[in-house]
């Protein structure tokens, strides 16, 4: 396999606390990073790098991990542009929410879908993205839950079941009918090609019971567990999460100090997703409550077409730290080795030999730049599994 | 001179009132505009477009005016990194504040403070910023006002003297000796180099006399004046800027009622800079309020390394639709010509015969999408006076 080195990086966040000042950040000054193949071969001092095939001078920008999108909701039709202007304009608009994109996403064919999908993950990769996960649950019929999670996984290995997105309205009448569906029926199509399974806990989609029902049933047929958990009100996601050694809870904005003790003495991840309350104006999760109680938090975007259809993660460590009490440091490493753990992996989410040569340079003197300079598109250069995809 | 046709455009912002649905944005759909040299010599339906020498087939993305910033810092040396950083950190820190930035500024080489100017002004232009205004006040002395000036008159004809921006170190025991050097000696040096003469009018910077005797004295040379106003404090700068006839007053963050009526009555512009406000996590200017009275608003960066290091009006957007209370189509037209009529500009901030051809095209289906999907890079390419430059 060739080697790429890259030198000269003025400032390397590589996550790895045996590095550098022993932080979690395990931040490097004059760096210098080896690719082999597509793992990372060597990381040090620039000045004692070893050589390499084809040498990449960074001409001091700094260098992060590329970055672990852990929640997304990427493969649907159509947007809700018009939605979005009227609630933002104060105009009233009777808004179909998650039906308008489930029923776009249905009629759309198999080519629309994945040419979205290409879209929003090449979009999210010049971002610095080198990890996505994406779900399903705008289709919500065992075909099209299938058929989106096919189309996810010819892009990603994280792909998530959601049928349990919100109740069918084919299912309006009957939520228990459809629960029996998308734990029998659906599940059987969609479980093979799916690593997670997910279900939208909250008043008005799925309560306490369903949820678990829904994920214990996911968990016989080998799909792991995530949740989307306490974002509206409080409730008993964040809880059966834990119980359920779910890998993430995401929103997590009302949290109880049960929830957080939770969070903190389990395995669970608490994700949040600051882009869904920018784009809905509301109240913003307490990272800090989280940090200080000692839970693992991860920070990803949500990107969805109705609630935080944004794909920059830059945009929101900005919010993290403007809103939710985070340091960039904290954020940097939530938006990188957060989600990493939030998809239970360590091959990702880090600079270190033996990791995925997953990283991205910024046009900025260190890492802090990405909330010091708010939207400002700072990610120059990505390398994705030791090839340079911008 | 050769033309170019940028057809294939599917929502174009011209703000030509007379064009489209006759709204402030006059919005075109299916839409073309013909570039002539530095000129707009077209704008229709694409269906009736004259032919030209080269043809761009913008594959239905929008376009819309290259936006107008009519409020920067960008000539300085050194950033605040860690200044920033322990504010967010919650970190305490002896931070200097705008006099770091003075001290590195005047510490630095010509070539150094040319050479951040150019960086900011490409990164800006790659975002869709095609007008900029941009400021000295870094100096402090009439040597390093002028020097500031003139490396900025080199890239735009929007220069400002700031010379008040805050009382020089030097003169910290006699800040009447201080307005007597900005309104002597230094507006000498200084008012051949710049179009407009600014004064920070604030609560322990300058006073409301002494903004007015310094924006007369400069009057008196020729330039034209606008106020940093209202910012931290309600006080006397919005009413001072109005009485002045200066184009903009800027920040206006603590108005009174009288402040409003009197920029709904007056020509002069409300220029906000909600980056300010993001980063220092201050309160938002009430941008309703002044559309609501009558008054013109205009939407700016305030780009500068200490208290809005960003340079990206689209984020600004964003901001602005989120937390001013502007729609979507608000936050637009005062980014581009809301900017123009901050700096009496007509040639620029809209796409009509004869105006600049600086324009922007999205990766989007219309301008909502700058709001709508915040942070993501969605300016594509740009034209500036005809030429592409992104
Ligand atoms: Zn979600
Ligand atoms: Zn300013």
């Amino acid at each position: 396999m060739p080697t790429t080195l890259i030198t000269n990086i003025s400032s390397l966040v590589t996550n790895d606390p045996s590095q550098g000042d022993g932080s979690p950040l395990g931040l490097l000054t004059d760096a210098a990073v080896v690719l082999d193949g597509e793992h990372i071969a060597w990381v040090g001092p620039a000045a004692t790098a070893p050589a390499a095939d084809t040498t990449y001078d960074a001409e001091n920008r700094s260098a992060i991990p590329g970055f672990v999108d852990s929640h997304s909701h990427l493969v649907f039709a159509g947007d809700r542009t018009q939605e979005f202007n009227a609630r933002m304009s104060g105009r009233s608009y009777s808004a179909g929410g998650i039906r308008t994109t489930v029923a776009a996403t249905r009629a759309a064919s198999d080519e629309v879908l994945e040419a979205n999908v290409t879209r929003y993950l090449a979009e999210a990769l010049r971002q610095g993205t080198t990890t996505f996960e994406t779900k399903s649950g705008y289709g919500l019929t065992t075909h099209d839950e299938a058929r989106a999670l096919r189309i996810a996984a010819r892009h990603t290995d994280e792909v998530t079941y959601l049928g349990a997105h919100i109740v069918s309205p084919d299912y309006a009448d009957d939520p228990a009918a459809y629960v029996a569906l998308v734990t029998g029926e659906m599940l059987d199509a969609c479980a093979p090609h799916a690593r997670w399974i997910d279900v939208f806990c909250e008043k008005g989609a799925f309560d306490g019971d369903q949820a678990r029902a829904i994920l214990t049933a996911g968990k016989a047929k080998g799909l792991h567990p995530r949740i989307h958990a306490n974002q509206l009100s409080y409730g008993p996601g964040v809880q059966l999460a834990v119980e359920l050694d779910a890998a993430s809870a995401d929103h997590c904005t009302h949290l109880t100090d049960a929830d957080v003790d939770a969070l903190a003495q389990g395995d669970t991840v608490a994700t949040l997703l600051p882009g869904a309350e920018f784009s809905t104006r509301a109240e913003w999760p307490n990272a800090r409550r989280l940090l200080d109680a000692g839970a693992t938090v991860a920070l990803s975007t949500d990107c969805n077409p109705g609630s935080s259809f944004t794909s920059s993660v830059p945009f929101c460590i900005a919010l993290a730290v403007r809103d939710m009490g985070m340091t960039p440091d904290e954020a940097l490493w939530s938006a990188t080795a957060g989600g990493a753990a939030a998809l239970r992996r360590d091959d990702v989410g880090r600079i270190a030999v033996g990791a995925r040569a997953d990283l991205a340079l910024l046009d900025a003197p260190s890492h802090v730049h990405l909330a010091y300079r708010p939207g400002v598109p700072l990610v120059t250069r990505v390398w994705r599994r030791g090839a340079r995809v911008a």
